[in-house]
């Protein structure tokens, strides 16, 4: 772990806080301060814009435009799509005795910008000093509306600190913004509407035809001007200041992008910015605190520090600010509002990675969800359902049968230009498989198994089968010419986790095809005339899976793809910190031909199916994988970490949590300012669960395995799991679990099972 | 071999004939009848135009333009170069009664197109029957000048048949032409000067800063009036013609480019145009005949049917036919008059591969200048020694030493910008050190040797040395993450030819650094002090040679790079013809994970080194890698051809020679139409040499064998060797060789030591 923390924030436990500005810092703060409610987001960019650096991006999930990138080979994709900033609803310009508000260019002082997580809202202040000497206090507020997910407020406080006179100001809405990558506006013509106090939009997307509304209401005096620009309104006045005396001027803001169009679309519009009008900013901003009041009385993981040592003290503050605004930001971006979402890598906090969901959806955020909202778990496992046409189609456009889903999408067309990456990886289609299976195992809800996951399962097997191949030598099937997921070895052969994650898929999928034909006669005949199932495919299924090569040695080592153990050694310790990221400054050949590996691949196979491999086993794939891993995906280190504290590696497991847990707080990667790692950050609450509760969810009974870092006393947190509420607090020396609410159930602590029931369980800690 | 004949044009044994016009093979034709004399090019186009899909593409070697294509990873190049139509200098419209030639559009008969290889001329003519019944017969004439090579002539005759009047005719030369691909005029602003029968053009590319000259001289009557277009100019003027008289119009053109600019260019295209001036039409033709004389005493070969049996006749007239063809095109395209230009794959007959010279130069063609023009062969090597700063760039691009040579060059610098190929491929560099390594062997040249091969060998050790690497299970140096001359097996490690091909090189380097350290001292220590070698280099290259690892079986078969024979197997045969060429009908990445092989990779390396494997290991190694193998390179079957024949597989080597030396004029691969395979072309001379006379040059001694199919009475054809012409006349039951001139020499035929004098050698065949 060459990477080192960039500290710039404050800590507090509730709070992220930035004290005085620093521009360097401008758009890590932007990124750090993003706002979003699943359907909109918005970076912490500065309401009235200015000079200095600055990614001005508010989005509207799954508003995206389309590249055409033309025609090569058959399976490439021929165009590409990328998400898009949709209205700036925040436009503020202030101007006082001719000097416009830039905070690049005009004098202020006591800047604070606070990010509230048990509020959920974004609070900004300053003292503008004119250079005529007038001070004017500014407090900017804003937040994203929860529950009513296309409405967003903001509230601006002015102060005249020493004078009485009058401030220019003009509020707006815009659709002339620009996608920095492309350095272009995807919006086209815009309709336009101008009240007293409403400004409202509409806009449509240039190729991918998709309409946007975005509508302002304010609180201005009367007798504000409208102003129309490009693809803009604006309201402006003269705002008389008395000295001393605070004046508030509110913005409530719909956008809303819920596929319908044209006059539908702006009455919809229209209706929606009418329903917000009946509700004040106050009454917002508590119904706010109580959203995320009820979220955290279910989600917050609470850290004690061991010891009054004030280095220790300060470092467990940082952990236990990390793991919240880890979880905030989690929650912002999917709660289970929509099945047309997904989770971007980025989230709705910047334009890297295109806002393009990968396979980290089902292979790293969904036990977040599955114990903290198994509704979202449900939600994101039907956007694979309701994209599953595309998935066939681009099986279809690689030579295969059934449904191949994509690497990066946000509609399920496959997104990703670079055919290595688009047509060898074949995770994220088992990684579907694992999500369905994961979360039916743990909710056991079947109607979701047999109404949705069995035609999902069914096409994936197909595409699996499709795409196995029997090897020459080996006479088992396996996968030729993929990508695993550690992504610095390409089109390798019997890659150890897509052969293995395969194996599991076909044979579940022809479990669930067997189990449907005797549970669900009927919706397994209407399945297969749909599909054209018969069940010798199911017994093809198996027959694979009976006969898949994994290549694993007496002794439990699993060669990672075939002649990975002959491919020449690269010692990760000489490579100087410079030369990181290796994809920056390696030529990128290079990159794939040692046995230095990217990210976990017979790791994380050991992570997500960990109760099917003995501790042997995965003690003698850790120590020969971890030395060899470079961690060039933010995913990784928290797989380790787990993996570590399971094997009693401790040092190792606190060392990668901490690089988890803070990896955009303190830009540990040296690119937050491109936005926020959302899919990393689900792991940082995973790296507590699985890793030191030690939490496993794959076998029979939840297990846990506590294993409390020595600089804790003390963690807790609460997991929801078929109706219940469990609580589990570590503690030096014992784990105390308890049930919140729910019937009583039989846990596995370490290897010994218990029954909880109403009173509170006490296990004592096996490895302190 | 799935592919088959799709015969149009006429058999003749010095000719190419089209009778009749079918627009169907119009491109077809377009490229068959393409001239050059390596400066200069030019598609059988019609000199008129028309309304018939045509590329009207004339050439000038070594002229480009470039494309940037952007940044992505490094190593992977930013910017391509390809090239690009120069002056059109034909071009001749004609207007009669109102009615403007288009063999699209008007009525003609008594088409005729004639190719004359002896000749070096190409003739069109025809009947223009006008609406009005007026019939013109018109005849075109076009040759480049094999000696002056910036000058190309055109000669029209004009014959009323049937009445007195007078036709419109327009004349010029003109930049404003179009590269297909991209669909753009890639030149600039153009310098235009007209005189009363001269018109005279210079134009600069828009990126790469190239200047051409283009002059005309026409002898048109007096009063032709002067037009002018976008960057082109015309003669233009009313021709009486009487009835039953021939009336011809000459021009004379200089197409320029000889790396000066501006007022210099100008000053010498306009010398170089009067220099033209002196030499009429029928001199310039007479000297043309007198120049193909000259080529074909020494590179003929002549071929006899067995038998009276008129399905024979024509099979081997067709063969006849289509190996002259061959040697006059391989001719045209280069033969040693430039340094600065090396063998685009089509030639410059069209725009397809961008007009990049690969590896084929070195591994196909070098044997044909080396056995007919060795100068020719120095001149291509010294090409690379000319590129040698690009390739030391392209070393370091990849985070290599040394040099590596392009994949696909035009100028030297790598073009190709897909990375699978550019930065895998590293037979380029292997294949100029083994053309180095057969110049010097057959030609005694050390003068070469060790002022321009030492040091492109010892930068070509050197990058060898920095990409290979010690394999973790073999202890054995290899290369890793490669793409052998098999470009159906992507990023494989210890390639067999690649890790052969290094080895030889690496061994060669340093004996070739050891000789001339003993030999050359002088010349040692300044290539030392100008490179930085040092003796310990050497050894490095010695070490490495000596421990590669060579993946041969007890048996002798070679496993093709590690892990092949565990690939799955694709039955070849059972493809559907539809389904060729592979890369448009299959998904990409399919075509790379089964045991197919796209062209000869284990069975390239024991052609070119033929006499360092035993015949067995031929046999083992033929038997099984050519049912594997696909052909989807035009170069593959002729190799497979003269390894048949070595292993007296006589039908199979017929079989494969037959595709290789008809492959344009039948058009096989059915994309002719986007210029000719020219370096396949050279194999088609080496599949009879290699083949059927059984020649092996990387002896001792030159080695013969001669195996004449039974189809053949008689194959003559003659070699240049060491100041020798030696003839070789292969007959049934014996074979008669004879030196033409030059000194006695000891020959090998069969296993037979023979001294060759003024006496003709006659040795009994074996096989027949």
């Amino acid at each position: 772990m060459a990477k080192v923390a960039d500290i710039y924030f404050k800590t507090h436990p509730w709070k992220v806080i930035e004290e005085g500005f620093d521009p360097a810092y401008g758009r890590v703060s932007e990124s750090i301060f993003s706002l979003a409610n699943e359907s909109i987001g918005v970076r912490g960019y500065f309401e009235e814009g200015g000079s200095l650096d600055s990614l001005r991006g508010a989005y509207a999930n799954g508003v995206y435009d389309i590249a055409h990138i033309g025609k090569s080979y058959k399976g490439i994709v021929e165009k590409t799509h990328f998400m898009i900033p949709t209205a700036d609803w925040l436009l503020t310009g202030l101007t006082l005795d001719g000097e416009t508000l830039d905070l690049g260019r005009v004098k202020f002082r006591d800047f604070r910008r606070e990010l509230d997580m048990r509020a959920g809202t974004l609070t900004r202040s300053f003292v503008w000093e004119t250079a005529s000497g007038k001070e004017l206090k500014l407090t900017f507020l804003r937040f994203l509306d929860m529950e009513h997910r296309e409405r967003a407020y903001q509230r601006l406080t002015l102060e005249a600190l020493n004078f009485d006179g009058a401030v220019r100001l003009c509020a707006g809405v815009s659709f002339a913004v620009t996608h920095e990558g492309h350095g272009a506006c995807f919006w086209g013509d815009t309709r336009k509407e101008a009240g007293a106090n409403r400004l409202c939009l509409q806009s449509r997307t240039k190729e991918s035809n998709q309409e946007v509304f975005a509508g302002v209401l304010l609180t201005l005096p009367k007798g504000a001007e409208v102003q129309s620009g490009d693809k803009a309104l604006y309201l402006c006045c003269h705002l008389p200041l008395r000295k001393g005396t605070a004046q508030t001027l509110d913005r409530r803001a719909v956008i809303l992008f819920d596929g319908s169009q044209g006059d539908e679309l702006w009455a919809r519009g229209k209706q929606a910015l009418q329903a917000a009008e009946q509700v004040s900013l106050e009454q917002a901003v508590a119904a706010q605190r109580a959203y995320w009041d009820r979220f955290w009385s279910i989600l917050d993981i609470e850290l004690e520090p061991a010891g009054t040592d004030e280095e220790m003290i300060r470092a467990v503050a940082a952990e236990q600010q990390g793991i919240r605004f880890c979880s905030f930001q989690l929650a912002q971006t999917y709660n289970g509002g929509s099945t047309r979402h997904n989770i971007g890598a980025k989230g709705l906090t910047g334009e890297a990675y295109n806002g393009h969901a990968f396979w980290d959806t089902e292979s790293c955020c969904l036990p977040f969800y599955l114990f903290t909202n198994p509704e979202a778990a449900r939600d994101l496992l039907l956007f694979r359902y309701n994209t599953l046409p595309m998935a066939r189609e681009r099986a279809k456009m690689l030579d295969c049968q059934g449904a191949c889903y994509p690497i990066a999408t946000l509609n399920g067309d496959e997104a990703c230009p670079l055919w290595q990456h688009a047509s060898l990886q074949l995770q994220p289609s088992t990684a579907v498989a694992y999500g369905i299976w994961h979360y039916v195992h743990l909710t056991e809800d079947e109607d979701f198994l047999f109404a949705y996951g069995a035609e999902m399962l069914l096409e994936i097997a197909r595409f699996l089968k499709s795409r196995a191949a029997l090897g020459n030598r080996t006479g088992q099937f396996g996968f030729f010419g993929v990508m695993g997921p550690d992504e610095f070895h390409m089109m390798v052969n019997n890659n150890a986790y897509t052969n293995y994650m395969g194996m599991r898929t076909l044979s579940f999928a022809a479990q669930v095809m067997d189990r449907m034909a005797a549970e669900r006669p009927d919706a397994f005949r209407k399945l297969s005339s749909r599909t054209g199932f018969t069940a010798a495919e199911a017994d093809e299924w198996k027959h694979i899976a009976e006969n898949m090569y994994l290549p694993m040695g007496a002794d439990g080592l699993i060669e990672q793809h075939d002649g990975f153990f002959d491919l020449p050694h690269t010692d990760i310790g000489s490579i100087p910190v410079s030369q990181f990221p290796l994809y920056d400054h390696w030529s990128y050949d290079r990159i794939y031909r040692t046995d230095m590996i990217k990210q976990p691949d017979v790791l994380m196979m050991l992570y997500l199916y960990n109760s099917s491999f003995s501790e042997e086993v995965k003690r003698v794939n850790y120590r020969f994988y971890q030395p060899r891993t470079i961690h060039e995906s933010s995913l990784s280190p928290a797989i380790h970490s787990i993996l570590a504290a399971e094997l009693h590696e401790m040092d190792e497991a606190v060392n990668f949590f901490g690089y988890a847990t803070r990896l955009d707080l303190d830009n540990y990667n040296r690119n937050t300012r491109e936005g926020l790692h959302i899919t990393s950050i689900a792991m940082a609450w995973a790296n507590i669960v699985y890793g030191f509760a030690g939490l496993r969810s794959d076998g029979a009974l939840l297990r846990f395995a506590p294993r409390l870092p020595q600089r804790w006393k003390k963690l807790t947190f609460e997991l929801t799991y078929r109706g219940r509420l469990l609580r589990v607090c570590m503690e030096r020396g014992q784990t105390r679990f308890s049930l919140q609410a729910g019937a009583p159930m039989t846990l596995q602590v370490y290897d010994g099972l218990h029954t909880l029931g109403t009173e509170e369980l006490l296990v004592p800690n096996l490895c302190d």
